[in-house]
């Protein structure tokens, strides 16, 4: 693992750190790749600047596979070509951002509700660069006490989730059905199914066992544990840009 | 393993034989107990006679969970009280039929399209009683040269077909999405997925490690390989209905 550091001018802000962080991403960027575009605050940043440079010229003959529909979006209004996994099953990059990231650059993603769609582009790249603020950084996946989300058929969700909570009971693994904004009603993804959200209060152990315990589970369809697939994470911090290899 | 045979009459139909088979599952469930109810030709004979023995009053206090909508539609006809895994997380025996049986009585389901559903009421079982006729006993689990289902999400089906046919290159795997009755388009699931069919040439190797490598696929939501869940299998044939016990 090579880590690199960049200071920032002391005049940065938030925002402007994590720009920095998805300039510093785009630069792996190259003419001819075909690209996972990434959905969230940082991810933004680089997608913009991908519409940029092609703009300019500076880049050609890309084309981007969205992770979701508000990138998709995104990235038709900066004219960048776009294309799909049944027609692109091979990505040459993905710039995505994360919810945790750990020491080994495992990641917890998918607080936003598209971890399955996030998983299949981001799994299909030969690179994949992640871009965070250093609050992102955790001692281990699920130290944050925030989610880890886990998206399961609505079909008995309550089994399932009560089901995910005995598996991480020795982690005091709390379990919670996610609430669409502004109701009462189950919040539903993409693909029609629900999300229950584990929250942890001691090590989740093994992630590689954990994360096949839960999968193996009927019912579950996808959890939001990105491990193994991180190449490269950039994280945007008070002391500057900071570069992790894998 | 404890193998008892019943030998039939010479007069007995196939339908007999399912029939005989589906009854003496019936002979394991006892008053008071939360029973999985299977779907197919001969788990409809077993619903059937569970709902005869309650207006005999020989069986009493019985709470079915049915594996499909078309089994709670015959269970209520028949007036056997029903509920869900939310609320009786734990059953104590199931009833079902099966595609495939191998000698270690692992299974493949699901060619009715409703895997999903059965593989967790089944797997919430303390027993789990299989009836088959002996056409549907296989040396190993693909072998039949018909179908092993998985069921895929629809977002980018055709990347995780051709994903789960380089899983099994080596069996000589072929897929294909299974179309609905009378049209070209996608057959769907209860739960609003498609179905891939696998087709095997060779032999698929270690169970759980396929079954595994399928789960871990983004995409995917099951397979139809119940493995280590069956307790008895129960096996009508021309020589007669076989008990094999776990």
């Amino acid at each position: 693992m090579v880590v690199s550091t960049i200071s920032p001018s002391p005049v940065l802000t938030q925002d402007d750190l994590k720009k920095l962080a998805a300039y510093k991403a785009v630069d792996y960027v190259e003419s001819g790749m075909v690209l996972g575009l990434g959905t969230g605050s940082t991810a933004y940043y680089a997608v913009n600047r991908i519409g940029e440079l092609l703009k300019q010229g500076k880049l050609n003959n890309i084309i981007g596979i969205p992770t979701s529909k508000r990138t998709e979006e995104q990235a038709l209004s900066l004219g960048i070509p776009l294309s799909d996994l049944d027609t692109h099953p091979v990505l040459d990059l993905a710039i995505d951002g994360a919810d945790e990231v750990d020491a080994y650059l495992n990641l917890v993603k998918g607080r936003g509700g598209s971890l399955l769609r996030e998983k299949m582009v981001e799994g299909a790249c030969r690179k994949f660069v992640v871009i965070v603020d250093e609050s992102k950084m955790v001692k281990s996946l699920g130290g944050s006490g925030l989610a880890m989300p886990v998206e399961v058929v609505p079909f008995c969700w309550n089994f399932t989730a009560t089901r995910l909570q005995n598996l991480f009971r020795e982690a005091g693994c709390v379990v919670k059905l996610r609430v669409a904004d502004g109701g009462g009603k189950p919040y539903l993804t993409d693909n029609a199914n629900y999300i229950v959200d584990l929250y942890f209060k001691g090590d989740i152990g093994d992630l590689k066992v954990a994360s096949d315990e839960i999968t193996r589970l009927a019912g579950v369809v996808e959890h939001g544990m990105f491990i193994d697939m991180a190449t490269t994470v950039i994280i945007a911090g008070e002391c500057g840009v900071t570069v992790k290899n894998k």
